[in-house]
């Protein structure tokens, strides 16, 4: 592990030191090769979907693992839209002179090497390997086993491009030992690896968040929320709630608890019981909304629960500060939304809500790197230090300080 | 420890939630009332001073520790600095408008509860506590052991104010069980914590690295370089060589390895020891240092160390690239100094050399949060990501995105 983390770490200089020119080619020489490679590509992955079927991996996770020729274009154009983003190394964030004359420019620079942990899809990993490189990074991945061999020769085409320019081919590897004793060793790595990104399940991230001495940028569950306010439009209410819920349920930025305001939900939760009905959705309700509509009870459970699925809690809140409060409790810190036109009432539950997103009269579904138009998206992040929220390929980048001096002395 | 946790967590909810008004008023009054405690302050840590004597304590760390009356009027003018820095709270770092109308606003907001681990300095206590609070965050403190009765005092002072303005108490505390044990705690407590700065000797910070699973911005060690390059200002590289060692040993900016370019080698070693000698400076030297010469040899051990004294390892190297090799692999990351007239050169150690504060021409003894202009000082982070070099009370706040919608969904 050692050597080749060091040979990761040297490979980081290199990575850096590349213009933005050299990178472009090399990402569109990498998109060339996916598209070259696709028949070999889609052999790996055939063996990869047998043995799904050998264990019975759900129709969900064994769809996302599939890999055909149309796929593995959208993974080319993928790099090519990656090879076009602005090149987020060397800008000056800021810059200002001090009284001594000293010049200084704070600059982004690339973090160095970066190890990203993820589950199912191995899209994701030409995708993650083209926003390290393209932010001057290298990366260290580890996909999940059901994916070990697309993942292999994806890792291994982008490699062969490397190495046919004379770039170490470690500036895209595959993590060796990809068990979890070896994911368990990367995360405490800090003096070669700086940044390690966990992706998936909730076990996961917590197992890394608790074991690394690298820094982590957990991209954990979202237990979304939205709130009705009694200001609120109320058909624009019904339908941010609809939406929030039905439009995609599997998704971190769906919304799993419906809040509706005392004053409006003897009018509000029997048309949303019609509208979910419609939908199929399976509803759970606190004391006060089964006073209203007859629906399953929701436990205490119910409302740390990411359904991740067509299933609603709703409960009754008394007011806005009622409505904050439970989100604070409950929620993720991902995504959570407001519907109400009091100003007052907005500005209170904006600023109160402890979030990554925080939305007034919208769905929380717009969370999203690219919907937000940060280019391509790491992820959707839920820690509050270095990047919060969608997480584009800027939040790639750390800076330093470059002093310009002519011979001054303290 | 959960109990007292929780009331922080919720005390930072309230002082996230004061305009910048309050906050300046409330630290203006923590001011005066250090100013009008200074007697009983005084008092307590003749206690410290006195337990210092019985344990032998070093005669640097024993002036570290001392009040006086002029201290205490540095603290309050502290505060009444920091209550004066502009609010970092609410700042709309960036905002823009979706194709569809959604309105996006990226916005500092305050980050919640953070811990600060530290030594010896009791005037510590009050600075951070202000620093935090300014910045619309909950402190937990923990001082050395060595100044507790001077930090429980000052604390108190601290916390009255805040309670005879119906504020909670816990905005400010002081970790109720100082102990290891209650360190360990605090580091494991990310439900509640949501950042935690150690600040002190290197064993404490690898601990705290390795065990905490709340975030952690470190303030480690810094083992400078300084390069003169063959093309320099032979008299500015003496004058930038002496004074980043010699004008004060015992800080985290001042040189501990002195790079010479091979080419100036002859010329500028027996200079640069006649001046060493006049500071009293003890040199160690690598072979070819030696051939030109007469110092003790420098070991690898050497080439690892934070003298923190006045003491100067000095290496021959052959040109720019070597330079930049060894400080990457021996250098801390903190601040490193080429001196040279050549603009190729300059770049290549600045680019290549990673580093959070990068210097031409100057000494390293700048990297400072005051000194670059922004405010009081956190500290120096040796972290790459969130906050890298030095720390000021920007960095003491995260981001939300809040989005204004009319309805939109997806």
């Amino acid at each position: 592990m050692e050597s080749f983390l060091q040979k990761a770490k040297a490979a980081a200089a290199t990575v850096a030191s590349l213009s933005d020119g050299e990178k472009k080619s090399l990402l569109h020489k990498m998109a060339q090769a996916l598209l070259h490679n696709s028949d070999a590509i889609i052999k790996q992955n055939a063996v990869d979907m047998e043995n799904a079927e050998k264990n019975n991996l759900s129709a969900a996770l064994t769809d996302r693992l599939l890999l055909n020729k149309e796929r593995i274009e959208a993974m080319a154009t993928s790099l090519e839209e990656i090879a076009a983003l602005k090149d987020p190394v060397g800008k000056i964030r800021d810059g200002w002179i001090l009284d001594n004359g000293l010049k200084l420019e704070k600059v982004s620079v690339p973090i160095g090497v970066i190890g990203i942990i993820y589950e199912s899809r191995p899209n994701v990993t030409s995708d993650a390997a083209a926003l390290c490189f393209k932010s001057g990074n290298v990366c260290i991945l580890k996909g999940g086993k059901e994916a070990q061999n697309s993942n292999e020769i994806i890792a291994k085409t982008l490699r062969d491009v490397l190495a046919a320019n004379d770039l170490p081919i470690e500036a895209v590897s595959l993590l060796p030992d990809s068990s979890r004793e070896g994911v368990a060793k990367l995360i405490k790595q800090d003096s070669f690896v700086d940044l390690i990104i966990p992706r998936g399940g909730e076990q996961l991230i917590r197992y890394v968040n608790e074991n690394a001495s690298v820094p982590v940028v957990k991209h954990d569950k979202g237990l979304c929320h939205s709130y009705i306010h009694k200001a609120a439009d109320l058909k624009q209410a019904v339908d941010i709630a609809i939406n929030a819920k039905c439009q995609r349920t599997g998704v971190c930025n769906a919304m799993e608890t419906l809040l509706v305001d005392a004053a409006v939900a003897a009018d509000l939760l029997p048309t949303l019981k019609q509208r979910y009905e419609v939908e199929g959705t399976q509803l759970k309700g606190c004391e006060k909304t089964r006073k209203i509509i007859d629906i399953e009870a929701a436990t205490e459970e119910d409302f740390h629960t990411e359904y991740l699925d067509n299933i609603l809690s709703i409960k009754v809140v008394e007011n806005v500060e009622e409505a904050v409060a439970h989100i604070n409790r409950y929620g993720s810190g991902h995504s959570e939304a407001i519907i109400t036109q009091d100003c007052d009432a907005s500005e209170t539950f904006l600023n109160g809500v402890d979030a990554a997103c925080v939305y007034l009269n919208a769905s929380t579904r717009f969370t999203d790197g690219a919907v937000f138009g940060l280019g391509a998206e790491v992820g959707i992040s839920t820690n509050k230090l270095h990047a919060r929220g969608p997480m584009g390929i800027e939040d790639l980048t750390t800076y330093k300080f470059k002093v310009y001096g002519k011979g001054q002395i303290r």
